[in-house]
């Protein structure tokens, strides 16, 4: 490694001039440093206080190596080669805070950055990049009491197999052993799974940072695999939400309910979803208002007034998005809800889209406003 | 994939005709199935049923793929390129039973399988494979009762970090809130994390089988990190246990005790572990006599008797290797601690190395020797 460090440091400087012409107006400062989610003991990728993400690969006898991470519209980011085997590259302008996606294209081949570590996405594990938000402190790993995220195999016998679904218990839950706990159900995007909502999401730790600032009363968060009927991109218009509310609804929260010390009423139940999880959020709460009183959609598609027919049912639709999404349509239609006497709150992440720092920053919003006596 | 699936039954004609030739007196079988570990949807790679793996990987414009898994000393299975683009490979012989490490080159560099799952071993996360085992039925996904795979993170102030475990605590855990059970600390290998034990050793489908079928008392299993100290590759001779013996003794061990129903004494916990997990856990349990009385090395050492002080504080030496290991070294070591008067037991998993399936395989007669009254 140390060798490779004084080659590094000239390749550096080379590809950051290269970065200075493409841009013009932008200089690119050099204190690139490992991307937080690499794996462990690798320098790359890395990625500068401006945002900047920088990529390292060894392929000396390849002929062609990009990475998909990019500015919009460019095809993501060519490396170049240096004498010592590796593909160097920069991106042409700052990234969106928090976390991207992506993999690397090797020779016409779609592999992942042995550096970075993999995140279920894409209807596979993709490489991630985290570039450093101006708040990433409500999902850092901090010195304070934590959760348990559980894994749990459930019966489903309509599926005919056990399923996974990982299950957040707030600190303190294995001790008081008397008290019972209202329950979040929260959904991944499309191409995610079950494993998302942690890995990239930091549900854990954000929920572990709210608790111990006192900002909200613990609760238990579900999180399970909800393409449960292989849903093909492009084919969302011909969704049929039975197979997965059945799973949800019929075999999921009957297990939880019985093996968790849960407040087992629609009064205490709450589902969200991002993207793809909200339409399902959307359709399966409209479908089962006797199960679920809270109503999360998260960059997930929006609720009409006229969508809910009986208002005594909900006690909180929450809908959000990235700024750089539909703001205007979620604020207009927190507003409409509101008019027609529903608690409905409306959340606009700035300088983000369609991505995990808009949900990150939703869930921190969410939290507070649930199970409200 | 259904205009693909036309040309790779040409190219496994044509693949299956040079596994002949190099193999001459083997016959491969056509009777390539998808890897019970690819990602979800992926054909590739595929094993028969003779233990013959099959890869196969799109990389259109590269001069050279290779796949690390093969025969022994031959530096893996070298690829080669069909019209469409994919490059396919069938590995000269069969592979062991069980669970495999590999990676992919693609022009020099080091990637892993885009069809693969992926496994921290080696210090990074590799792609895996799993070759069908005769036995395979003892860690099978079953319609049990399942425990629960739990996530920690326990405060480390000798690290000055929260640092992670994964506690699997059996089925019944969460409603028989009377009861209290034993504890085994099971360690990973050397380039291994503590996601290991639990999934590419299926630590909790052993446990959930053995306990549906009546052949152990549950008891909990706590799986950490432990490569504290950075462990270079080599670097073993001059391994200092302390900075790992301090957080599992000192840290971990009081954390559990204080968060699940354990039974907190020396008599009801025990410490195993693989490879240099056996190296630890033999120096750890040497040191620490008044913390474990049950010892377990998989691939991982041996004790003699003059090791072990105090005879009346050990309840179990437990020892074990593939038969391609050093089986007479175990079963001589386990005769010499009979003869000496401990409760000792040896186990050669048949037709293994120093591979996972010998430490599924261990684990599985391990267990229920544990933790007797």
């Amino acid at each position: 490694m140390r060798q490779y460090s004084i080659v590094l440091v000239l390749s550096m400087a080379l590809i950051s001039s290269i970065g200075l012409a493409q841009t013009a107006s932008t200089k690119v400062i050099e204190d690139f440093k490992p991307s937080s989610v690499n794996q462990p003991g690798k320098d790359f990728p890395q990625v500068n206080s401006q945002g900047y993400a920088r990529f390292r690969i060894e392929a000396p006898a390849a002929d062609s190596v990009r990475v998909s991470l990019g500015l919009g519209g460019k095809g993501g980011t060519k490396l170049m080669k240096s004498a010592d085997g590796f593909w160097t590259g920069t991106t042409e302008g700052p990234m969106d805070e928090g976390f991207h996606y992506y993999h690397v294209n090797v020779d016409g081949g779609t592999f992942n950055d042995p550096g970075a570590l993999n995140f279920y996405g894409s209807v596979r594990w993709e490489s991630g990049i985290e570039i450093p938000a101006h708040d990433q402190d409500f999902y850092a790993l901090k010195a304070v009491p934590h959760g348990n995220v559980q894994q749990i195999l459930f019966p489903s016998k309509n599926t005919n197999t056990s399923r996974r679904a990982f299950v957040y218990t707030p600190p303190g839950y294995e001790k008081e052993q008397s008290k019972r706990y209202s329950v979040l159900y929260l959904q991944h995007g499309w191409g995610e799974d079950e494993t998302a909502w942690s890995n990239q999401g930091h549900a854990n730790l954000i929920m572990d940072n709210l608790i111990a600032e006192g900002k909200i009363k613990p609760f238990i968060i579900v999180m399970t695999y909800g393409m449960t009927n292989e849903i093909k991109f492009g084919g969302l218009r011909n969704f049929d939400i039975t197979p997965f509310q059945t799973v949800l609804v019929d075999e999921l929260i009957p297990f939880i309910d019985n093996n968790f010390r849960t407040i087992a009423k629609q009064s205490h139940r709450a589902m969200g979803g991002l993207s793809m999880g909200g339409m399902e959020t959307r359709m399966i709460t409209l479908n089962k208002t006797d199960v679920f009183s809270q109503y999360a959609l998260l960059s997930g598609g929006l609720y009409k007034p006229e969508d809910i027919k009986d208002k005594s049912k909900v006690k909180l639709v929450f809908l959000s998005c990235g700024s750089k999404e539909n703001p205007d349509g979620v604020k207009n239609a927190a507003t409409a809800l509101k008019n027609a006497g529903f608690n409905a709150v409306s959340y606009v992440s700035k300088g983000t889209g369609h991505e995990f720092q808009t949900w990150r920053r939703s869930l921190k919003e969410l939290a507070p406003l649930l199970f409200k006596e």
